[in-house]
């Protein structure tokens, strides 16, 4: 059996790997919805990927935006541009002891925030619901950042 | 000489930096692709980029999408969603005291199918190439999420 | 009071913590000049963020593509494209047991580089500006690539 390093048995640490799999198996998750809406609607970027709905002109006209894809894709774009900076921060912060307590209330509210920009987005719901999920998250992640640089600073 | 951490002692830590370090330079190598066709093809997005062929009129032709640069594009953003959660679920896997066995064969199997993937991309290769070389990839991430979600789950 | 982990006692670590939030906070900063661009520019992608400007066609009219809107969002890639591999490449890098004359220096010039980088791409400045501030930090990230597959290399 491989020794498991130290960090494991840190709940901090813990907590920290369980809510940034979580989050970034909820980014991954928009590379099938976004699977699901191409297919469904019809509407793809690649000219092979519509090979086999015919050749020449008959698999044309398939290769087309559809705003559900474009949406799909926009969530996807703003995960990418909000998770990586919780995934990158939240390890620094994650390893920079804070309290338990702390820690989990900072991951919790990230991982809620972004699952509910992820339905206001694709739903859509109205604003400021998909607004202020986003400020939600954004200011968890800002507020470990502060964290981080108060425990480490070092320029 | 600076003391390394202990981390780098451990074999699996060692594999998943190898292979890290690796799919991270193949997807820096995109821009590089891209440049190339940007060059090449004279297809620009940035006014400023165009300045040296000329001013006015004779340079604004080159402000232009082209077909082989945007797919370069594209290749480069589905590199993006898919060795991003690699690399942050892979360390948490790494971290979580997997078999070196297990562990190799997930980071080869990924490695090389993001490889392939990019192959099948700008070729293109016909379909399924892509797809399949991509759902290899996604299926080696999950799986590592898996481990560790088992590992460390503490909400 | 929760024990911190002994990482943020290694002073190459501490280092990399303070460059790399600051990287990723330059990035996350990003979002709020396209917020900022968008609403003075009145110029949005979702149909519900024109909501409150009114209904049908009035509302219509900001569903619209603007060149300031679109420069930012193509520095917030390029950010991605290049901040990623940085916080990815840089943690194996500070784990591999650098010394922290060598760390500091690659930090700090890549930490310098992007925000030059976001500058040139802004203002905008005439080219080689933002194409050389790039390639200072894709240069500095392959250095600590090069370093961390010499230092772990294990395949």
């Amino acid at each position: 059996m491989a020794k498991a390093t130290q960090l494991i048995n840190n709940e901090v640490f813990r907590a920290y790997a369980t809510y940034a799999a979580i989050v970034l198996l909820k980014m991954m998750l928009m590379s099938l919805i976004t699977a699901y809406f191409r297919i469904t609607r019809k509407a793809f970027v690649n000219p092979e990927d519509t090979a086999s709905f015919g050749k020449g002109e008959s698999a044309k006209k398939y290769l087309r935006t559809d705003p559900d894809v474009e949406r799909v894709r926009r969530g996807h774009l703003n995960d990418l541009e909000n998770i990586v900076p919780f995934v990158g921060i939240g390890l620094l912060y994650a390893l920079s002891g804070p309290e338990l307590s702390s820690a989990l209330l900072h991951f919790r509210i990230f991982t809620g925030a972004r699952i509910l920009h992820t339905f206001a987005y694709l739903i859509p719901l109205p604003q400021p619901g998909r607004g202020l999920s986003w400020a939600v998250g954004y200011a968890v992640t800002f507020s470990m950042a502060y964290n981080v640089l108060k425990a480490t600073w070092l320029l």
